[in-house]
């Protein structure tokens, strides 16, 4: 089992968030490009994210009196660890991101559940 | 063969440069991660960019008087199109930018060029 200290320390991962920036935005990309079937790029929204963090209860592996940012860099960093683990693939992230939603910030919240279940599994 | 009003179209499609640049920050943050054994994540200079195009001879099929901005997302777009039309990988953007260059529009510029010989072979 993973425990709590490993998952902050996941969460709190600045590189990683980096990183897990720049995977999202990808994927995040190639889902609306393949929805609308023209190429777009976009850079998703740290409220957006932030929403979805809070959503999937990431809120409470991060310490106290985050600010919003943080909470969407925590986000960013997991899916970020998941990938570089090859725990998911790429196309399993667009996937998730392509379903239909009013609220886009479910489809991200999905996806940390995935990523939550997957670290869980093979820890 | 491709020509080069074809070509022309695909390096002034905004939404293929929106789309390549996102394919871009993955690639070269992946580039990064695997060199530096460290995630990190980071968004590629313009100025970068507008040098490999110009290097490349992109220039030459853009319309006069195009900033640098429009030269950078030139570059973008024809990698975009690239990637969607599946004439080329991640995988091989990836090796090509972890070429050690101590100029990194280096690695760009070769890029540009493969993306046009892969064009040129397919079209």
């Amino acid at each position: 089992m993973l425990n709590d200290e490993d998952l902050g320390k996941i969460l709190g991962d600045t590189g990683l968030a980096q990183f897990g920036d720049s995977l999202l935005n990808f994927a995040y990309s190639i889902a609306l490009t393949e929805t609308t079937g023209r190429p777009r790029g976009t850079k998703i929204q740290d409220k957006i994210l932030a929403d979805a963090a809070a959503k999937a209860g990431l809120r409470k592996h991060l310490p106290r009196r985050v600010g919003r940012g943080d909470v969407a860099n925590s986000l960013e960093a997991l899916l970020g660890h998941v990938w570089l683990q090859k725990m998911i693939t790429l196309e399993e992230i667009v996937v998730c991101l392509k379903t239909e939603n009013l609220d886009p910030s479910k489809n991200f919240s999905a996806l940390v559940e995935i990523a939550l279940s997957k670290l869980k599994q093979q820890s």
